[in-house]
Formats: structure tokens, C-alpha cells, sequence
């Protein structure tokens, strides 16, 4: 059963931390083996990742057929009915028109000591992206990740997309192609990050690896990070939904199925000034979930971690869900952006009621790559500043080290660091004579 | 004996090859002594802490004396002469200055559907900054930290400082008060970072954690992460300095000993066009190192990871670097902006021979806090970014769901996701009724 709170009750406090504190993921310790196929493809390359393919997806590759041929990619593409082409490009269009305004600004500017100070961003290089086989195997995900990845300017970006048992989704090479992907190969699991970071025979290394895995290749991300960047390590989906009373109960039932149907580790939960909603949003999803597809899923998540909590009124809401910290926020209320102003940690945030969290899973623009597990609290979701860095810029005048260097001098020499000191002394004396 | 290369020489590319893939760090495995020194602060909270400050620091606190009073404060800092106040003053400002300029704007647009797109900035609530004790307690650290967190807004920052044999240095706590800092702790290693990332009676638990420290809390930082943010992991200090035949041979020297001095694995590295400047360099490194207070540890970086490459031409000089892709890069050239253009891969970047690297450490204004060991690839020194989130929105209006909404409907369905599905047919067929 999911669990009933009443934010007004004596007793809620303790209940909430409860509900905060609920451990929803246990992921597999896998390190160790994962450690051993790391070592295996630093020493072996090709081989290894050919002899781990055979055995994991009963594949047998080779240096030729590992990667997808430009006529297998045509191939798989014009196997793609009508409709899903026309949804992925208006999807990638739309995400691409979203990510092309992330671009930051490059920045020059003379003090009043008349050194000049700036920044300026440059793309990394190559970039790697995981894509899971089988189920989840999403080509929204490919362009999530792809196209930030494009926009921001990375030359070289890999896929890797495991094919068990030789089975290909056409749509995701279809996705792959449509965000510019450069190279896709067949494999999976921790070589494939392994491949990616540390390279092989056939497979340059990149510079960053992103996207998501099972917990092979999350412990496989962990254990390469530092030789190569990462983005996060995703947990299991979440959504927070604050309500008034003004909203049709399917459709509140329906987005947080939407979530439930991901994972049985998912977790949706409803916050509202309005008990009638509360029930009659409990009872839709009891409803739904008879015929759902995904029903034994969609069950399990809302049984074991769905929560709905009333409220005295909206603030209140919002103020919980700041502790919660969500992946997913629809504001189904009157005045969802005055509501919006009073969230301080939330993934992405999702308007009034035409705007179901799937939209941002598709066609929205917006990244669907987001914090999990409270981490909105600290961390963004995927952008392309996940694919730009900083380099910062200064340039001091003769009059600008005099001016602030002494100072420098000064610290270096509290600091005992000598010859930071004296890289500005000699120069100084220097101007001086 | 350091390197001394010729990039044109037939075995050149074996070499620097070589000089890219040494290890300079063989950090000492401590992980499983820092997994129980965390599980006991988790467990025993405060209790934990005292007991582990009592063993490494041979110091005996309390809940009343583990965090500095307001009376410690100020007394230390009225301990601090004049000259060191006010070079702390002026270092503050310019970094605030320059961080400032980094704030990103919130965007908010209407798209052609009439959907409502955009993301919103949030600072991160509270941070954590843990400050090294002994030699490696350095105040501009402090200010480097702490500074860009509070012009991002975080509302509540915490320091932790070890405090070893009850030794306190003065300017690290007045460089705290003047950045603003909230909390001081006298307390440091993994139990510091346990108590921050997870709280105890006496030490709210934060959001995010930074700063430089030994390889217990490198090994803590990893640990906590995903619990907590934290910022990278730095490895041993780098400069590479690009320079032409018209410098100062002593000043470079001095340039690359100010990184040498460090850390007995800190990499120094000269590129020139000029083989005499090549010869002129090393001869004032020798020179520099008999008198220099810390020549044991600048000696044995230069001697162990040194390197002077000459080069045909200045491009080749800026590829090389990007190859490297150093913390810290200066361009002591005729043309020092221009050559920058054709620099892909650095933290900072120095420019022409009045900008010693050292200025950047302490009153430049860009952040000292840099990617090492060739991260400057795919990650950035430490910003405002790094202390805000961003929270994207989107809204559709009823005609926004009409135009993009079978789109996203097709897709749910062809990744089998059928309440994903459902949520926006539902609202569809509302509608259309």
C-alpha cells in the first residue's frame, strides 16, 4: 500500500523523514568483476571486448563487423515506419532548439587595474555515449544525450549500444543518425565504457562517457572517471506532483504511472491541498493499473514507495518538495509559475495541467536526463555545458602587476611558497630598474 | 634529470608519448580505513568525531569548543598584521569581482508552438569547504572556495580546518570571515567529511562539499558522493609555459618552479621555438634551485617530471600543449591573445610575460582551483556553476499539446512505455471532446 500522510498531523514529521530516508535502490556489488573486465580490455583491446561480447551476448564480433557499416545503418534506418521518423525529428529538432540557447557566452574585459580577465569555452573533443540494449533500450535517449553533445561542438562522438543475441533497434540507429552521431558500435556492459575510455585496436578513446547503464556499466563509469569525465550515475525515476483541486484525477494518475512504469524502484508522489483529489487520485491509479501494460511494475513501485500527502495549503507543498528534491515537479495548480518561484531543488519542473511529464521525456526540448535520488539538491541535469569547459584568461600590463602584485608577493611568502614570491618580485624589480 | 626533447626529432613522438602517460601519483589505498572511519561518524556522530581528533590530531574537543566562537574569531584574526589584512582584502575582492561576472542568466521564452520553454538558476542551500591543516593550510584556498559559493548564494557555508596539537593559522580563519563563511570547525580527514556530508548532533549535514585535502579525504570525497556533491578530485599541481625567444630566462624559471615547489610530483614544462631560451631556462632552474627554501621538493619534480621540448613553430607548440592539456598553461609570446585562439585544452592560461602564474594563485581574480592531470580535457576550475543547479520548465498550452503531443504519444509507444502514453492521449481526447 503507499502511504498516506497528512502534513497537519502530530505524528507527520517522523513520517516524512521516513519517507525521505527510504532506501529505494540496491544496486548489485559488481565491482569487483567489473574491475577485471576493466583490466582485461586495458590489456587485451579487441580481443577482450570480443571474447566479453561472445560471451555476455552471444555474439561473435570481430574488428570488422563491431562497428555498424555506413550501408548497415541505411539498412536499419529505412526499416523505421513513417511515423516514429517524423516523431524523432521533430523530437531532435525541438531538443536541438532548446540546447542551442544553453550556449554560454565567452567573456573579455579590462579591469581598473588594467589587466585583462575573461573566459572562454571550448568543447570536448570526443565524447562516448552509452545506450542500453534490449528493454531499455530508448532512442529518446540517444538524442537526449547526442544532441547537447553536437550542439556544444564535440568532433567525435561514439556510441555504444549492446545487440544481445545480434537484435537491433532500428530506432535507435535511426536516433543516432539523426542527432550526427559519428560511430556506433555493437557492444555493451563495462568494456564497452572500458573501450571507450582507455581505447583498443579499433576504438579511439574519448574524452567524456555519458548515458545510462545497468550496474556493470555505472560501476564501470565509476572506476574510469578521473582517466576520462562522466556524467551522473542515474537511480531510479521519480515524480513529484503538487495538485488543487482543479484537475482531472486520470490525468494525475496517468503521470505518475508514467514514472511507476519505469522501475519497481520508481517513486511517484502526490501533494495536495484538496483530500478529494487525494482520493480520487488514488482510486484512478487502483484503476489503471488493471489493464497497464506494465501493470506488475507500475504495482509494485506505487505499492511499495507511491505516497500521496495533504496539505494546508500550496506553500506548504512547495516547502515539502523542496526536501524531496525531485527528478520530475508538475505544478497542476492555478498559478503554476507564481508556485514555481517558491521551488529551490527540483530536476525539471512541469507547468499546469497540459503539461504531462512525458512531453518532457519527448518532443518538450528540455533535457529528460535529470538528477535522481535527491540530487537536484546539488546537481543539474544534462546540458551542453556537460560537453563545454572553462579555460579562464588573464593578462596582466607592467602598471597592473604593480599595482596588485606586491600583494601576490605578500601571500605567496605567508603561504611559504617561495618561489611563487619571487616569480613576481623578479619581475617587479625588473619594472623598477 | 629532466626531459630535453626536439619535436622534430625522428623519435619524438615515442617520447612525449611517454611524458603524457607517466604516472605521477601513487596515491596510497587508505579506502577501507576510510569506509569504517565514515561508518563510525555515522553511527556514533559527535562521540566519532572527538575520538578520531583526539587519535590524529591529538586534540581533545567538545560540542562547545569542536567550532571556533564568535570571541576565537575575532581574537585570530586580529592576529594577522596589517600587510597580510589588507593583501587578503584585495585578493578578495578581485576574485569576487571576477565570479560575479560568472552568475548565468534564467531564460524564459515562448516557443512557435506556444509552449512556455526555459530553466531557472538555484543556489545550492548549504556547502561545506574543507581547508587542509599543517603545511598545506593556505588562505587563498580559502578565498577560493568559499568565495565563488557565496556569490552563488548559498545560504549557509561550513569549514572544516584540522587543527593539529591545537596549532590555529590565523589568516586561514580571517580569510574565512571575509568570504563569509558561516561555520568553522576545528576538525579534518574523513571524519570531517563524514560529519559534513552526514551530519551529527552539532554539524548539520550539507549539500555540497569542496576543497583540497590529503588522501583520507580524497578517499571520504568519493565515498559520500551521490549523498552529497562534491567538486574534483586534484592531483598534483602542473604549469606549462609556452614562450618565445624574447623572455627573461630567470622569470620562466621561477614560473616553473612556483608549480615544482608544490608537490615533489608536480610537473613543470617548457615549449619554445628558441633552443637557446630551451638552454637559458634550465641553466636559471639549476641556478634558482641552490638557494631556493623548498629546493628538496621543487628539486625532485624537476628532476623527476620536468621537460623542456623545442619546437619548429609556435603552432606546434600550442598542439603539443593541447595534448598535454595542463592545469595551468602561460603564453610568453609576442602575440599572446592570438596564440591562445589555438588552444583547446587548459585550466588557466597565462598570458605574456608580466602574468606569472603565481598572480592567478592569489589576486588575479580567475579561480586557483584547476583541473590537473590532463581533466582540463572535459572539466573546468571551480566556478559560481559549481554552487547552483539549474531547474528547466516547460508549460504547453492546450494548442502546444495539439502540435507536439502525438509526437511524444508515438514514441512512448515505440519504447512499449504505455502510461507515458496514456498521459498525453488522455489530455488529447479531452480536448478533442
Amino acid at each position: 500500500m503507499p502511504v498516506f500522510l497528512d502534513a497537519t498531523a502530530p505524528d507527520f514529521e517522523t513520517a516524512f523523514a521516513a519517507l525521505l530516508g527510504a532506501k529505494r535502490e540496491d544496486a548489485p556489488d559488481v565491482d569487483e568483476a567489473v574491475a577485471k573486465i576493466i583490466a582485461d580490455v586495458r590489456a587485451r583491446g579487441d580481443a577482450a571486448v570480443f571474447a566479453l561480447t561472445a560471451k555476455f551476448d552471444r555474439l561473435a564480433l570481430t574488428a570488422e563487423t563491431m562497428r555498424f557499416s555506413p550501408e548497415e545503418i541505411e539498412m536499419y534506418c529505412a526499416e523505421v515506419p513513417e511515423g516514429e521518423r517524423v516523431a524523432l525529428e521533430l523530437a531532435a529538432e525541438r531538443i536541438r532548439a532548446y540546447h542551442a540557447r544553453q550556449m554560454p557566452e565567452d567573456a573579455l574585459w579590462q579591469d581598473e587595474s588594467g589587466a585583462t580577465l575573461g573566459w572562454r569555452f571550448t568543447p570536448v573533443s570526443e565524447a562516448g555515449l552509452y545506450v542500453p540494449g534490449g528493454l531499455a533500450s530508448y532512442p529518446s535517449s540517444v538524442l537526449m544525450n547526442a544532441i547537447p553533445a553536437k550542439v556544444a561542438g564535440v568532433e567525435r562522438l561514439a556510441i555504444t549500444c549492446p545487440t544481445p543475441d545480434g537484435v537491433v533497434n532500428p530506432l535507435v540507429i535511426l536516433a543516432a543518425r539523426i542527432a550526427g552521431v559519428d560511430e556506433i558500435y555493437r557492444i555493451g556492459g563495462a568494456q564497452a565504457i572500458a573501450a571507450l575510455a582507455y581505447g583498443t585496436e579499433s576504438i579511439a578513446p574519448v574524452d567524456k562517457i555519458t548515458g545510462p547503464g545497468n550496474a556493470f556499466v555505472a560501476a564501470a563509469k565509476r572506476r574510469v572517471f578521473g582517466k576520462v569525465g562522466i556524467d551522473m550515475i542515474a537511480g531510479p525515476s521519480e515524480i513529484l506532483v503538487i495538485a488543487d483541486a482543479e484537475n482531472d484525477p486520470d490525468f494525475i494518475a496517468l503521470d505518475m504511472l508514467s514514472q511507476a512504469e519505469h522501475d519497481e524502484s520508481a517513486q511517484a508522489i502526490l501533494i495536495t491541498d484538496s483530500p478529494d483529489l487525494a482520493r480520487d487520485v488514488a482510486a484512478a491509479i487502483e484503476r489503471r493499473l488493471e489493464t497497464l501494460e506494465r501493470r506488475a511494475i507500475a504495482g509494485a513501485s506505487w505499492r511499495d514507495y507511491g505516497a500521496v500527502i495533504t496539505v494546508s495549503d500550496l506553500s506548504q507543498a512547495a516547502a515539502l518538495s523542496n526536501r524531496v528534491a525531485p527528478e520530475h515537479l508538475e505544478l497542476c495548480v492555478a498559478d503554476p509559475m507564481g508556485l514555481s518561484e517558491e521551488i529551490t531543488h527540483a530536476g525539471a519542473i512541469f507547468l499546469g495541467q497540459w503539461t504531462p511529464e512525458a512531453i518532457g521525456d519527448y518532443v518538450g526540448g528540455p533535457n529528460h536526463v535529470l538528477p535522481t535520488a535527491r540530487s537536484a539538491r546539488f546537481s543539474s541535469g544534462l546540458s551542453v555545458m556537460d560537453f563545454l569547459k572553462r579555460t579562464t584568461l588573464a593578462q596582466m600590463t607592467p602598471e597592473a602587476l604593480r599595482a596588485i602584485g606586491p600583494a601576490a608577493e605578500t601571500l605567496a611568502i605567508s603561504e611559504s611558497l617561495e618561489a611563487h614570491g619571487l616569480s613576481v618580485r623578479a619581475r617587479l624589480d625588473k619594472l623598477n630598474d
